[in-house]
């Protein structure tokens, strides 16, 4: 998908939600487990009950290797429901040497059909370049993430910059950096400012609103461009807001809940 | 496995020699093609072929994955190939938030029993301990890679120390950090004397000797400890020594010449 039909999607749905598929066994309903899927069954109910609210899914593909070749096959299937107009996102944070970073290309931009993947910096240039490759695919690039952990490395300088910055500034010097994205926890809202300064027309895939505690105001306020430029994702608070057969029931109203704030901001 | 069964097996052997399963369906010889799972039936004659001159094989996800829920399977087959007394390693590259990191680590410890993975530490303390949590398995964190990349962050300064260096320090302080190795770049052997240190004790898992540059007698001569402490993996330099029917043989030719240089050592 490229950027004019994401931002289109955007304008016309009024939301740019992301629904997280974080689908854990142990969590879903028990009524499904009698079925032949039951990951597949209801990550097929959740997109049913938000598709009309979200832009976006995000599959975390830890969930789906939580299971084995089994949980593979549930992950191809779940990609292949969602609809054509839905950017579809792996989180997967992958990268390694390039030779490595090609073949993560290959299995998340070819063999199964990704509109895009979460990529982890770490290992620098090679690492990320050969997901940037690919026409109208996108390498989503962690910056800040919204966990504890992100104070370790993430949060310390490097020069002048935090290391997020860096990777920032480094990233969108990288060949045909036009296709990335960037991840940014947004229980930091007020770095937003410090982020937009550096990338401010690259798209930020935003975790941690909501559960995690952000405001999508805040967000909003200093995160937005003229093409919007936000992904929000929710997980959680969607796809477990009852554990009952009445979960997606739960998360539709969830899911309008966002979108309807969202298009306040719109 | 344990600290004890992995040196013991060194010793025995005497080989610290790690064989990189880098399995590319591209690459395999012709012959091949035609069986069921090619990729399986490569993976089995190295095996045949180098067992008795490697103490660890590392199966590179990336190769796996690029054939989808197909590669997911010759993965698991490969793995319980493997003869229990050799060490196992999922370069997987992993890491995520603490309950995504969880799942990945039920993915490679549990659903597959790898004795352990390769981590990448940018998201910090949350995302690297659930890995740390299980018993004789082994969080390898990347530290130092070998790839050109390596210079856009790992080696650039956080404070007085590199950032692999900040890595080693703050992830041996860590819950469990006992069971954890390293991944550090042979290109780099003076580099060794910083690391060692910093982590005295701790196993490291050494890529790029051979086809990548790095010298095995400077490694061994900073990088060696009382336990040995050391794996240094060869990938490629191995597996494809012959494109052509003889591959298992030139194989075992290039596995044995390791081996004999570092018996050499012991």
């Amino acid at each position: 998908m490229n950027r004019e039909q994401l931002i289109s999607e955007i304008r016309q749905k009024k939301s740019f939600l992301c629904v997280g598929l974080d689908t854990d066994i142990k969590k879903i309903p028990t009524h499904l487990l009698d079925t032949e899927d039951p990951v597949f069954e209801f990550n097929k109910a959740i997109i049913d009950a938000t598709k009309d609210y979200c832009v976006a899914y995000k599959i975390n593909t830890a969930f789906f290797e939580a299971n084995g070749a089994k949980g593979w096959i549930s992950m191809e299937k779940t990609l292949q429901y969602i609809p054509k107009n839905i950017f579809t996102i792996a989180d997967a944070k992958r990268g390694d040497i390039g030779n490595t970073s090609h073949m993560y290309a290959r299995a998340f931009f070819e063999t199964l059909s990704f509109d895009s993947i979460t990529i982890a910096p770490y290992m620098g240039k090679d690492s990320i370049e050969p997901f940037f490759q690919y026409k109208d695919k996108w390498g989503i690039v962690l910056a800040l993430t919204s966990n504890e952990g992100s104070k370790d490395y993430e949060q310390e300088k490097m020069g002048d910059d935090f290391l997020y910055e860096r990777v920032l500034k480094t990233t969108s010097a990288f060949t045909n950096s036009g296709n990335a994205m960037f991840v940014v926890g947004a229980t930091k809202a007020e770095e937003f400012l410090r982020i937009r300064k550096i990338v401010p027309d690259h798209f930020l895939l935003v975790p941690g609103v909501g559960a995690q505690g952000g405001s999508l105001a805040e967000v909003v306020k200093y995160g937005m461009n003229p093409d919007i430029g936000l992904l929000i994702n929710a997980s959680r608070s969607i796809i477990y807001a009852s554990s009952k057969t009445d979960f997606a029931e739960k998360a539709k109203e969830e899911a309008k809940k966002m979108a309807d704030e969202m298009a306040s901001y719109l």
